[in-house]
């Protein structure tokens, strides 16, 4: 069960970039068509378009760990959580499709458009999604040196892990200030979800330390290299970039299947235990990939750290009030250190 | 007896500053003669001073707290702390006086090494021991509301009240990353503080919220009141002004002692339940307030707060190896977030 809960979280850390128009061709998040969206827009729009994104992507993950809470309330899920990721990639793949479907009715086929693509360009996109699917199989090894509440606390290293990989990889260099607000952010985070038992984490053995870390290299190296593939060819469409990443998600989850889930799958069927709510969470993520995709876009891993961070926060709120959760005094103190890592970081400009 | 700790190290905090040679003539802590130090020293110079004073405090103030925890493994002590208050005023008075004698033997008495004053000069003096005073007497009225654990952690708000008096009263402004450091040095010592019992904090009654305000507000402006009292007359010896901020502190202890104790000094007499452990903590808090002085005027009290909470940290660390104590995870994180703290405050250059 807490198991569960773990890999649903950690899915939108999983999803795939997607960026998206919905189907019926209103724009999603009253975003205008991005797609469509040529040249360099001013600053100024830019800017309101990060905000929304970013918005949007704190809304969506907000809203995915309530979902999560009130689906341990209703009782156990039962279905398996393989097949539900493969529905999320699926569903995103169908809805970039959707998407490519409009715009070439609009503007035609042309060569930043069109589906068909080169060895060079697709030989990157399996990377990404290969790298989750040893991160998610490492997660089934962690369990026998760290509890749930323990590895929750351990994947707060995610956040330094990202912003190392993102000065190495993107060459994007950190400010002082900014890698002070990082630091924050972690301290903060690990902070907010502290609580009587946290202290066990302590007693983690050197190998499942190891692990932890390995883990988060992963996690950032995957969010960071998508970022890099999306924004290596400027001006290919998005949605086709997103394509080719979900095809190779569906891939990947495909195999996850058979590796872990066969059996119940081959005895039960493929859609048993799901449920309205099952399918409320298969959109939610789908949803949250999409809000990923357009922040990798149009700004970049470090905003979603944050926006993902902020949202951990927000659901401690909400949850208040929803299922009558009390706030620890750990709570406030580490949403004041993250509040002031937001501070810093947008005064600390990005030195490049 | 937890009552009696946290008398103990608020004692730090109320003490009244001095700077000192010791009585034999050598310097202490080996700086030099501070008061036979006149005109402006280079930049290199005063930041040198500035330095080792500050270690100083910070050394005193970890080793205070430790003999505080080693007192309490050493069995109850039933001495009367206000005796064992006016007994550091006392000894501190005389050091004063001793560094005098020795000055004017040196120098010969001048305008501003001599002991007479003025009306006009020590009027104010008596202002930062009676606020004191004031803060101890309400020190028996929180309890009311809030535990001792509770207190410690209300007593953080000392660190903000300090910022906030600093800026007001000295009119020097601290930067926008100061600020935002000093609000994770307050966070971050209290994460650090926190254990199993630290949420019953946030059950504090409105009347506990207003009082340990109160209380902190009127620490504050003993501490900024008092940098105010001994750089405003520049030239004046620092030895008499501290001779006069002494007595003033004699004065008030002594009817601290009416107060709260008058009965059992008047039974058992002044020095009943004094022991080693006694002497050693009543000469520590006096060379505190050596190092608190010399802080207050070659530093300010940014430095005396940043020193004291650097200080709760290294005495955890060190307990570690004396007394076998636990870290807890949120002890890491708590000086995770110090440590930035300090950092910024460092590269968040103050504008005067």
């Amino acid at each position: 069960m807490e198991y569960r809960k773990i890999k649903d979280q950690d899915k939108d850390g999983g999803a795939i970039v997607d960026d998206i128009e919905n189907p019926r061709g209103k724009p999603l998040l009253s975003v205008p068509n991005m797609a469509s969206l040529g040249g360099s827009p001013s600053e100024r729009s830019k800017w309101k378009r990060k905000s929304i994104v970013t918005l949007a992507l704190t809304f969506l993950t907000s809203s995915q760990a309530i979902l999560i809470v009130w689906s341990k309330r209703a009782g156990k899920y039962e279905y398996s959580v393989t097949t539900a990721n493969f529905l999320v990639e699926a569903l995103k793949c169908a809805l970039s499709l959707a998407a490519l479907v409009r715009i070439w009715r609009k503007e035609g086929v042309t060569d930043d458009n069109r589906l068909s693509t080169t060895w060079d360009e697709v030989s990157v996109y399996p990377i990404p999604a290969a790298l989750y699917l040893i991160k998610n199989l490492l997660q089934y090894y962690i369990f026998a040196y760290v509890d749930a509440p323990g590895y929750q606390i351990l994947k707060n290293l995610n956040i330094i892990s990202t912003g190392v990989l993102y000065q190495i990889i993107l060459k994007k260099k950190l400010s002082e200030i900014q890698w002070a607000a990082f630091v924050l952010l972690c301290a903060g985070c690990t902070t907010a979800q502290l609580n009587s038992s946290s202290d066990r984490v302590l007693q983690t053995p050197l190998q499942g330390w190891v692990m932890a870390i390995v883990m988060a290299l992963l996690s950032g190296f995957a969010g960071v290299y998508t970022e890099a593939i999306i924004k290596k060819r400027p001006s290919r469409n998005i949605n086709v970039q997103n394509f080719w990443l979900y095809v190779c998600g569906m891939g990947f989850n495909a195999i996850a299947i058979l590796i872990q889930d066969f059996d119940a799958v081959a005895n039960k069927g493929f859609f048993h235990g799901y449920s309205l709510i099952t399918t409320l969470m298969i959109l939610n993520h789908a949803l949250s990939g999409i809000a990923v995709s357009m922040v990798m876009k149009y700004a970049d891993n470090i905003v979603k750290v944050y926006s993902t961070s902020v949202a951990m926060l927000l659901t401690a709120v909400v949850s208040v009030f929803l299922f009558g959760f009390h706030l620890s005094l750990a709570f406030f103190l580490g949403s004041t250190v993250v509040s002031v890592s937001v501070y810093l970081h947008s005064i600390g400009k990005v030195q490049r």
